[in-house]
């Protein structure tokens, strides 16, 4: 029996912003992802979707970012490992704080944005968020890009690991996701979407922009639920793993 | 035997800005009022304070503020119910993130600034922080002024208050603070400082700057860090303190 | 022949969130009244709006509000005189920077949210808010919500002012918009809106919530253009000012 | 005869937090560069270093940085060219609006940290920022580290620009500053300090760090004003330079 946690990023409306379909997507997902209001979220996003997520047994991770709101954290900036440390060390907590005033265990941790892209080849700041990690809470499982040396240092340390995989994004032959102002980076025919995802979680197989059959361990994998389409295809995703005999579960 | 906890406002630096001597009065104190990143406060700060503070067996407590870095967190802002709870929910979480990694307790919670004063009087305001606090954890101790609402409505929610007197602050006849634009607000004669201090501690009792006599109950006691002046006075009360017999340790 | 303004609130975005509809409303009005950067706003979103304004030869004002994202500065805040001067002045010259750089003018000053609130009522702030203006170019207009002190103040200072007027908001007695919470605040029916509009243009007259009769100067209209009922809105009053003579163009 | 221009970096408080010696180091240099909200400073800080700047007859430009405050605009950020642009527009302005309120002409613009490193040899930012200026005031001077391709761009541009020199700092054999971190990097000895800055102004010339011969471009000196021993060196070079026949005095 093959099973897949379906994730979402949600919580990244800010203030008056809206962004997102959190309380559509909800219903489709076992996990969310929450902004932790340095990159997108405040304290009154985080505790609509935490109780959401509650009421709906979605279990719950953070995704911290860079302090960097205007840009939505996807700007690189060059931190040092301490900072890196200490920012993902207090946004953690942050929403920690809602997680269990709400009776929830905060089950993990996803890196956003540029702080994610990092973490696809930086071995010093993959480093500085495990280290965060470990001293928190050795339970939280990290959620890292398939392929990315995140998932390899959090192991290292003796944390646990969900490797991530996307529907609807190209790979490179390195795994790394193609950047998305490459041409081909999204792959925009739905049923072929679903089905590499199928392949993937089935036979752990991709195969790249290049053409090259790369293998790829899916534990997790991420939808969007901004806009109708969006939702569409993700019960469309559901529906299709139902036949394929794949469990939609959470970790 | 008499007995008193000395607190300080610390981790009040940001960035490149330095405010505060934290590595100095934290030699003389038995609790930390740590600033949580609103209105003041940084992560890096956060982690060098709650290091020290470990260091040196020294409580630590949350000190949320409002959202205005500009205004040090001191100018009043009408924020719902809602907004107050959430802010500081997610700042207590997050310097929580701080204490858990050292393998600390967070041991109170003590409003800022604008918000610590407007629990003096507003019941609706207090509610919101008190009931952040219990959906948080019930064990966290309400720091709160001798005579503000703040006490009252915490104890009547179960949770553990302590009553902070000022050294250096003169009282109304309702034991609010004597605001600091007006005449007569700072004690500034240091031996009467103290005596008021010992005063408050022994008897309960204090005159207020309309020559009044109040109850007043001193549980914990602020002070300062800022220059040797301020440096010297704690020594001194620390002096003064062992010499009356108040044994200075924490909640 | 009667005129009349039509002003809106734009650029009001940040960073990835979008929030009104900048693009179709600029299309039915002659004024925009642009975010700072403050309450909402940023420089690419300020670039794009003054850009656009310079195309279809809108003119354009600065919307300052108070230091409050996550409020979209419609929380009151309690600031100095001094603050509110500076943080007017450093908002207009900002705005002024993307103006200067195409070659337009900076037309007019609107308060926005709290702030602008704050002007109906409050001689000091108003006060403030003039100094500013008439310290860093007199030729700007004040525009304030007919009945403010603002007006007053402004006109008693030698600065032009124009007199604004809501088409889907009902009146206290004072003149004083009802508070967005009471009921009845909002002219739901169109039709009746737009007669409201039309008398208060023509014949300088409205009917308070309470049916009292008062006196109202409109010299500009305020408009949204936030979703597609919205926009017909608009559209709808252009056609029924042309029927009735009264032309829309810029102050 | 030779001439040269003193600047300092001022206006480098926030709200409570206070960096640097505004007050003093305004008594000595002929030119303030100012921050302008972003990676330092505030409206009030702006309002208090432009008037007394007027005061004492110093010229002001604008000292634009990243959005970065908590890293004082020290930090890399990775940046789009028409973010860039609008970023210092938008800078320039807000400054602009303080200078114009006092009758003063803002002078010139020197990017700040991060964005003053990366002018050194990006040739996309320098453009960014030239292009911003010229848009807004063609009038404006370009402040460039000696040698940085900002100042080649700015040029070629049509602007005015003016060569910054380091009394102490030391220089790669390209007329890069000697990164901080590198042993070396700053020249201690004043006196040292001091011939090399004569000689930068009246030869031409400097010695590299590893003792190569440069030519170099002196039309502004950069002296910091933070600290007693800074004012000491202020002082001891305006005497220095009195005797050897320059004449301080803005461009």
């Amino acid at each position: 029996m093959y099973s897949i946690d379906l994730n979402s990023d949600m919580g990244e409306s800010f203030g008056d912003y809206k962004l997102g379909g959190d309380e559509e997507i909800i219903k489709y997902v076992t996990t969310a992802n929450v902004a932790c209001g340095w990159h997108a979220g405040d304290p009154m996003v985080m505790d609509k979707v935490v109780r959401m997520a509650k009421e709906r047994n979605v279990m719950v991770g953070a995704h911290p970012g860079y302090p960097d709101l205007m840009g939505f954290g996807r700007r690189k900036m060059v931190l040092s490992h301490d900072e890196v440390k200490n920012y993902v060390r207090y946004q953690i907590g942050a929403l920690a704080a809602f997680t269990q005033s709400y009776g929830m265990k905060l089950q993990h941790v996803a890196p956003h944005g540029a702080m994610g892209n990092a973490c696809q080849y930086d071995e010093d700041i993959s480093t500085a968020i495990c280290e965060a990690i470990c001293e928190y809470d050795k339970d939280l499982i990290v959620y890292y890009c398939a392929g990315a040396v995140l998932g390899k240092i959090a192991e290292s340390k003796g944390l646990r690991i969900a490797s991530e995989i996307f529907a609807d994004r190209a790979y490179m032959d390195d795994l790394s996701l193609v950047p998305r102002k490459m041409e081909g980076s999204m792959i925009t025919d739905e049923e072929i979407a679903i089905q590499r995802c199928v392949r993937m979680i089935k036979e752990g197989k991709v195969t790249s922009i290049n053409g090259k059959e790369l293998d790829i361990k899916g534990d997790t994998l991420c939808v969007h639920g901004d806009g109708p389409k969006a939702l569409a295809f993700v019960q469309r995703i559901r529906e299709k793993f139902t036949e394929e005999g794949i469990e939609i579960k959470h970790l």
